[in-house]
């Protein structure tokens, strides 16, 4: 349809048309009119269908590209991209894990082992786990994939003395699996709570680049969550690098 | 101090020396050892402080500078970032302001108006709000700065019929407020709910990069949230860009 005229009115600014037009083209994606992987019309189809100039289409297009929703071909067409993930991170009360946010979403969670490192815990890592500087913690490091497209990169670390299984353990028992659960079953402890749990923006380095298939310098949310069981005792401290083309928090 | 050996050995892998110095850094900057504004010490210092090479303290600095903690002058120094906000998002309950958030982390929250604007809701919007698709909303866009600096561009959207105030209050009543006391105080309702408030990445266009004081193609936060009053009627919707170096979410 056409944009109301309403909107071109000289006398009161409006939303610039490529975002009405961006806006509504993501609202066909979230409905399912243009199905994931699928080629939505060309610039001068969706010219006519909205009644809007071809800058302006292009514009939308080139936004929506951007942002991750829309992948353009050269000589192919503009296409559909996978839908971001949608997992909710809640404070209080059950924290989700990946794998619980993947099939939410209708997605198969999958976890490819990166390192299995013993390092002895920085001042402010001991504070947390309550134990001296220095001790000994495993850090278990994982690429986190949504229908095996890496999503996020994991670092969890525990202290080792409490969780020596997470040594000793086949890497097959740490592939396509959650660390929550498996936690859970060898220490009979769950996370319950993360807090503080922080969010900031952070580029992906050489080291996350290739292992996200990202190219260096990509944006990254970078998660840092403390988590605790139901004795609020610590249990885990995760620190994620995570695809912001891929992903959405729901907070 | 330097760094326990034992993060050297050879038979289990370390975290690397350099985001030890990094979480060191960062620590020492969180505590106020180093304050803001402040001159850290010079890379040879630093080197013998803690024991490393010279280009372990150079990726240290350089990945914190990236991050935003600290600014490196050529032929300066290197000097402590004000740091970022730190705003509370919570789910259920209260929802705190930007101006509340601000106070919570001794800084005087500011905002300039940018533009006030009348559209037609889009087919998406005119859902949350309940409206028929066309109806008349009027959009605030403020910069908000914390003790002066830009941190977010702020696009909030209300139902024009339910706030009329909106178009015909000066502008000096939407300058260095809250629009939520605003609101509350001229319709009687307050936010109490954002859900769905899901938070995004995207990158600072030719619009939001001047007015946010960032180069173009800055990383940002999007966060989008539908907020409902304490009768669980649809209040705004708030479409924010927040300054990812300037910014972080504990959720």
């Amino acid at each position: 349809m056409a944009f109301d005229d309403k909107t071109d009115r000289t006398d009161v600014p409006a939303v610039p048309l490529y975002q009405q037009v961006m806006d509504d083209l993501k609202g066909e994606i979230a409905r399912g009119v243009y199905p994931a992987g699928s080629r939505i019309p060309s610039e001068m189809e969706l010219v006519k269908y909205y009644g809007v100039g071809r800058i302006t289409v292009r514009r939308a297009i080139e936004e929506l590209s951007r942002a991750g929703y829309l992948n353009r071909q050269q000589g192919r067409g503009t296409f559909v991209c996978a839908p971001k993930l949608k997992r909710k991170i809640v404070q209080k009360g059950d924290v989700q894990s990946f794998s619980e946010g993947c099939a939410a979403n209708d997605m198969v969670a999958g976890a490819r082992l990166v390192s299995r490192t013993v390092v002895a815990a920085t001042r402010e890592d001991a504070a947390f786990f309550g134990v001296e500087p220095g001790c000994e913690l495993i850090v278990v490091e994982r690429v986190r994939t949504a229908d095996g497209v890496p999503v996020m990169l994991e670092n969890n670390a525990f202290v080792l003395a409490d969780h020596p299984y997470l040594q000793t353990l086949a890497d097959k028992d740490l592939t396509d699996n959650s660390i929550f659960a498996l936690v859970a079953e060898h220490s009979g402890r769950a996370p319950l709570k993360s807090d503080p749990c922080t969010v900031e923006i952070a580029l992906a380095d050489a080291q996350a680049a290739p292992l996200l298939e990202v190219p260096v310098g990509e944006p990254l949310f970078y998660m840092e969550a403390y988590f605790t069981d139901a004795d609020e005792r610590p249990l885990l401290l995760g620190r994620q690098k995570i695809v912001g083309s891929r992903y959405v928090f729901d907070i």
